[in-house]
């Protein structure tokens, strides 16, 4: 699998049609507003933007009557054709154009891409034409305006944007836009917008009950209800399970440490400002724990002089790590202060490597496939060329054939990327797509070739000498919180039988049917069941449509006849409805539906 | 139950007979050093000392010397006689005792008992004389010495202490003795002793490798070590299946907080030397949390309007804590800085409080039991007359009644302490007596009748108005850290097999038993097992002798004739020889004995 290429968004024909439809755009604003100064349209994640210095703010209206304008624009086939020119002609040509004769000026100094960030070398100075419109641009484009396809063309919105992102800057007008190859490409993505709405995980943590998140306690630091915290405990128990099952042992190292610590592993230096405050007593500072290697190096050397024949050490832990990310950058659960990382640091000799890391793989492919994510890539980043990386070549060689060759066992589709490893080694990134197609980063595996000589871990090899051991890091689900975010968004809240907080509700239709509800509720928990009982005296009508908002699996009616007969009526959430069972039929029929990750 | 006297110490034959012990060894002492100036003498816990300022440090020879002279004194029969004496006549007898003569001047002032602390009226001054001897006492004593039987008393050891425990005072020395009624009390104290200096936590902790303490992770910071983990992890889920049996819910609330809160709950005043220093970043300060009620009274309020009809609300959580106690202070897993309390709050109506607390009393009945606690009392801390307590009398007395009622009922042995409950409401503590009769506070109950008012709780009562709920705070074991010593201690570390970190280690006699020793692991631990193979190439004594000292419960031998008959020959901890089985019939004794907790 290692020769399939990854195809990089800037080189694909996606961009390049967004990329023209900026350029349409731009000319529908200006042909409209012939005062307009205009700035930069640069492709995004699925679509693109251009913004515009204009006489006065855009209204809904004006963005149909852009669209149809640009409909106009599109199927005149209007050539994209490059032109390489001196910066004097360039400003003569820009000469009413402030923001560009501004870019032009950063051109000649060395210049930036699109997104402001420097160029490597200095570039030359290019424009695109397309009918009457001219826009300094490096391009690629379309051949002509008729490749672009105008019923999968879309604007989506207006915002405001500071030029060049800063606040200092005048406020410009923003306009978003949606492109696609086709139709059907531009409806699903638009659905997709509208699900995700529906799905955030913000909303359904709301709606279920699951967090909430207080100004008295803090930004970022949630608080999980009795449904919430079952789902944690469901979600780490079931992560424990398999790794205590592959041979990970747990351990428990707490939430802080003394400062002194990370100025060894010299996290302090590249990490301190993801770090909460310290609490500084006198000349003792502690910091709470960002991350765990540190304590599990020191739990290491703690227990004694190690020998290769303990090798492989797998120390897992559920520990609640704190970073102190910008307010402005937390949002929800995907991305807090409080992180509780199912983190293992494996301890092993260099030439176990490779089978370490085809464990971790085998963990990770596991459960990522018991939470139903079937679309995943590995990323394996690999040492570049440049010089950041700990030298020796001899290692990292052998290191990275290790990482290739248990990845072509696996089966697993992955590619490489030249110089992205972390100076410490090479690394395994899981990036996986959910139900709407948006890919997140999830697993992690990575060799590190340095922390462990910095904190002094040690073994005695059969040589009898003293050796460092590799340390492999490892998160499988990444986050308890981040990966609850994108689970509720995986499932819109409708979670597996094995993972729901309550798994059945039984509803008795009148006062009368309590009793026989208890009796049941009981059989149902001996048997494992997490169940509640809906005893309000709302109807029973009512009590169904609570229970299908709440997305609790199973519905379990009783009156009259179910009492006479021993049985519940069984109905769904999806609104599907077995109808009468036994109890018994009832918990076999959940049971197996557990057992198979339904 | 409630009728029956618990007797204070100090009302105890006991405390009579040290004290009076106590005066014997000071008049031997004196008669060996007449120089010597002689200062206190108080009963202790399980005997008593004496302070002296002597001319030359003691001998453990001197020591032997004392102990003889002490038996003839004590044979001598000699009457304790008491005498109230104007403070003239005192300071005339101890004119040649300067530490004698400023205890009176503290008498004259007011007075303080023999620990320093300032009485409530001012004393009497009276002499108690014996044989020769005379002591500023306010007594009690025996009769005379005869009543003192000297083949129960013994000196234990010499220790310096400053005078009135103020470094800046000249150093004294310290003579600890004990004393009881009979030989054979002696005995059995001098043998938990002994015992106890085997069961040692910390000395059991590093033989069992259980956890570790780091200078570089900090003071009362505990690392725990795979087995230690996962003895913390099956004491907290057992304690989890207990709560969530009993309809208790878990939630989850991190480990810090905004300093805020602690200002309007009240423990910022009352608590802030507790904890640990603050996160301070610009204007806001964080703190960990050294509990969690504001945590739990918070995520309540969150979760919006509470009615009557969801009352009792119990949210139950294993929160590490973080107490910043004097690194003097201390020790091992009995006094840590981080703590992880099985912490439960139950918020209810008034009314609810004693059907809320019987339900408290009875999961930590089933507890204790499970970890074989029979010997166990509960304090019942009541109102007393002096004003401190929040003024309500017949709310305090309905709730006094209705915990008083719940403890007649559950059938435990409690005693009432009145004047001992805190401001905001009674409550409950169990004391236990472990195996060596050491008494422990493990379990508490407190009924709070004003944290909830402070934080904003209410709900919205059957008469539709809004009241303030009452709060039960509950621990069952109390920290799992500090429960972990105790009940190292209390099994020497001989954990029952339930609780065991390891249950059962597989033993091939050699390298050729190796494949079958796997494939009976394999077929203990889907059984629910937790084995271990001990694959070294030592002899098969070794490795029995190396499991016994780990206290692992059962040893299973295996070589060709245990492979020959698909058996195991069991071995147990404590020497025992049950001999060949099937895995099928070891498999179900096993079962059998953790389902019956031993």
């Amino acid at each position: 699998m290692a020769e399939k290429k990854h195809i990089d968004y800037k080189e694909s024909n996606l961009y390049c049609i967004r990329h023209s439809v900026a350029h349409v755009m731009a000319q529908a604003v200006v042909e409209m507003f012939p005062e307009a100064k205009y700035t930069i349209g640069p492709p995004v994640e699925n679509g693109f933007y251009y913004d515009f210095e204009l006489p006065h703010p855009l209204s809904p209206e004006d963005l149909q009557k852009i669209e149809k304008r640009m409909r106009e624009i599109i199927s005149g086939k209007h050539a994209f054709i490059k032109k390489v020119v001196p910066a004097d002609e360039a400003r003569r040509i820009f000469k009413d154009q402030p923001y560009k004769l501004e870019l032009l000026t950063g051109l000649e100094a060395g210049g930036s891409d699109e997104y402001g960030n420097p160029l490597e070398e200095k570039p030359e100075i290019s424009i695109y034409t397309s009918d009457n419109f001219v826009d300094l641009c490096r391009g690629p484009h379309v051949e002509h305006t008729g490749k672009i396809n105008p019923e999968a063309v879309k604007l989506m919105n207006i915002a405001g944007a500071y030029w060049r992102g800063d606040e200092k800057n005048p406020m410009l007008q923003r306009i978003y836009g949606t492109a696609w190859e086709t139709a059907s490409q531009l409806e699903e993505y638009l659905w997709k917008l509208e699900e995700a709405k529906k799905r955030d995980h913000r909303r359904i943590g709301k709606e279920l009950k699951l967090f909430y998140f207080s100004e008295d306690i803090g930004p970022g630091l949630p608080l999980f209800t009795p449904k919430g915290e079952i789902l944690r405990y469901i979600m780490e128990s079931y992560v424990r399970e398999v790794q205590t099952r592959h041979g990970f042992q747990h351990v428990w190292t707490g939430h802080m440490v003394k400062e002194d610590l990370y100025r060894r592993s010299g996290h302090y230096d590249n990490y301190k400002d993801s770090m909460f405050p310290p609490m500084v007593d006198g000349n003792v500072a502690y910091r709470l724990k960002p991350m765990n290697c540190p304590s599990h190096m020191t739990l290491y050397n703690e227990m004694g002089q190690h020998s290769y024949r303990e090798l492989p050490v797998r120390f897992a832990e559920f520990a609640t790590l704190y970073r102190y990310e910008k307010t402005g950058e937390l949002s929800g659960l995907t991305r807090v202060r409080a992180l509780t990382q199912d983190d293992c640091h494996t301890f092993c000799a260099e030439e176990q490597i490779g089978q370490e890391f085809a464990l971790d793989l085998q963990v990770i492919q596991e459960v990522l496939g018991r939470y139903q994510f079937k679309d995943y890539t590995v990323r394996l980043s690999l040492r570049g060329s440049a010089g950041k990386y700990v030298k020796d070549d001899a290692r990292w060689s052998r290191a990275e054939a290790a990482l290739r060759s248990a990845l072509d066992d696996s089966g697993l589709d992955y590619y490489e990327a030249k110089g992205e490893a972390a100076f410490y080694g090479p690394k395994a990134d899981f990036m996986a797509r959910d139900v709407l197609g948006r890919e997140w980063q999830l697993s992690t595996i990575q060799v590190d070739f340095i922390q462990p000589a910095r904190l002094g871990c040690t073994y005695i090899g059969e040589d009898g000498a003293e050796h460092t051991p590799v340390v492999l890091h490892r998160a499988v689900t990444g986050t308890t919180e981040r990966f609850m975010a994108i689970i509720i968004e995986q499932f819109a809240g409708a979670f597996p039988v094995w993972l729901a907080p309550v798994q059945a509700t039984l509803i008795p239709i009148a006062d009368r049917h309590l009793t026989y509800a208890a009796e049941v509720a009981d059989v149902l928990k001996a048997g494992g069941l997490r169940v509640e009982i809906d005893d309000r005296s709302d109807r029973m009508n009512a009590k169904i449509r609570d229970a299908q908002k709440q997305k609790i699996p199973y519905m379990l009616v009783m009156g009259d006849k179910e009492i006479e007969s021993k049985q519940v009526a069984l109905r769904l959430r999806n609104g599907d409805n077995p109808g009468p069972m036994s109890v018994e039929d009832f918990l076999s029929r959940a049971s197996k539906e557990i057992a198979e990750g339904l």
